[in-house]
């Protein structure tokens, strides 16, 4: 399971003023603890900055390579600011994201290219997202098709199956999960990633639905997912399916994780 | 989610001597705990009582039928057992279990139908469990040709999937997750069910195991489980799961089991 930490990004209420005042400590700090806590990567987002998102980004990446070894995912629909920040990388990012928008595509794809990145593309058009699995798996379709043809491989392509809360509608977790199962079902060599707690939007105990979710999705193959690592029963969650899933011989992963006490529950 | 609570077992420490007794309040006090957690159907299996079984189990249900208005779930594989249990039973009942072996299907199967029972079928045959879910599917396809042939409606009919430890081999969780979603896929019209917690045999956390396993088989369209209605939190992951798979209008009772103090954590 491909782990993407979430936890810097200028929305979220302590990043957003350290980013502004330059606070390495600070986002140095978060960067190892998501780290050590098991993310395979951490992703950088200063969209809130409007005006300085550029060099907001590149400070960021090159404030975070500074103690951690674990890749980047620059998370922008900036092409400016996606560039400046790919430069700035010393290993190979992924940038986060494309959608099936002819502009946003046309922009970013070339640096994703150029840049040897893998990419986040989400199931969507210039018409949003589509209520159904159908509708989904068609956009991954044609983005994946759009994209190896665009030279980029299949194993670097993340296509987003856009979880929504099923607070709004009851399909809605339905509809992801069939997005997931049906791009690792009929889509061969490309990965699923997703935004998890949209999902539990407007309900109590979001973090019981957060990982009810996620097993449910991993059963059906996601194999990557952008959450806080620092959820440790989101992290045991992964640990219990992953040996549950046969992704973990002899449960060794589990045994281990048990043994360090990681395992809350 | 039908829900099977299978605290009712004479192989269960206390329960055995319990039932040895005729110590009708200790049973009665069981049934009636797992009643209120949300047990849909309780089962009764005094398996280990070997010469006096069908005394026993008579005893069961009717102990049980005492105090709780659930129906039952006659969890045997002796013949004369099972009729007389039954015969005492005064909703519709569900018998536990036939395979696709000869001898046991010809001698439960017209009990079932006599008795207007539904039944759960597990998808063996004389060679024991398949290792693949292919090999079980199609045991499955046998043994609902041969089921409704023999006059028990489709929607009376529960196929176990058979969970067996990760611990022993890490591809046995993937074998009953493709057999349950093969199934709700391939033979329309009826159910499936498993015995939940074998999943987790010698590993530690087990509850951890067994909750992150029930999701994703719900997520793969399994729609009852023999477990314990008192594991408050696998009880939290059902309602979790019901609401993410669009079972539960609005997170209706998700939203009510929380205000009920239900969802433990």
């Amino acid at each position: 399971m491909l782990i993407v930490g979430e936890r810097i990004n200028t929305s979220r209420p302590k990043v957003g003023p350290a980013v502004e005042a330059r606070d390495a400590s600070f986002i140095q700090d978060m960067a190892l603890k998501q780290a050590q806590a098991g993310a395979s990567m951490i992703d950088v987002n200063a969209g809130t900055l409007v005006n300085e998102e550029p060099e907001a980004l590149v400070w960021l990446v090159n404030t975070v390579q500074e103690v951690v070894d674990v890749p980047l995912c620059i998370d922008s629909p900036n092409p400016v600011a996606i560039e400046a920040a790919l430069k700035a990388c010393r290993k190979k990012a992924m940038v986060s994201s494309v959608t099936a928008e002819k502009e946003r595509y046309e922009k970013i794809t070339p640096l994703v290219k150029e840049y040897g990145a893998s990419i986040v593309a989400l199931c969507m058009d210039e018409s949003g997202v589509p209520d159904s699995a159908k509708d989904r798996i068609a956009i991954a379709e044609r983005l994946v098709a759009d994209l190896t043809r665009d030279g980029i491989p299949r194993e670097d392509i993340y296509l987003d199956v856009m979880v929504r809360p099923v607070s709004v509608s009851a399909r809605d977790g339905i509809e992801a999960l069939e997005t997931t199962r049906g791009i690792m079902q009929g889509i061969p060599g490309v990965h699923t990633i997703c935004g998890l707690s949209n999902v539990s939007f407007g309900l109590p105990l979001r973090k019981l639905l957060n990982r009810a979710f996620l097993c449910i999705l991993m059963g059906a193959g996601l194999d990557s997912a952008i959450l806080d690592p620092l959820d440790r029963e989101i992290m045991a969650a992964i640990y219990a399916a992953e040996a549950l899933l046969g992704k973990d011989e002899f449960c060794m992963n589990y045994i281990a994780a048990n043994r360090d006490g990681k395992l809350s529950v």
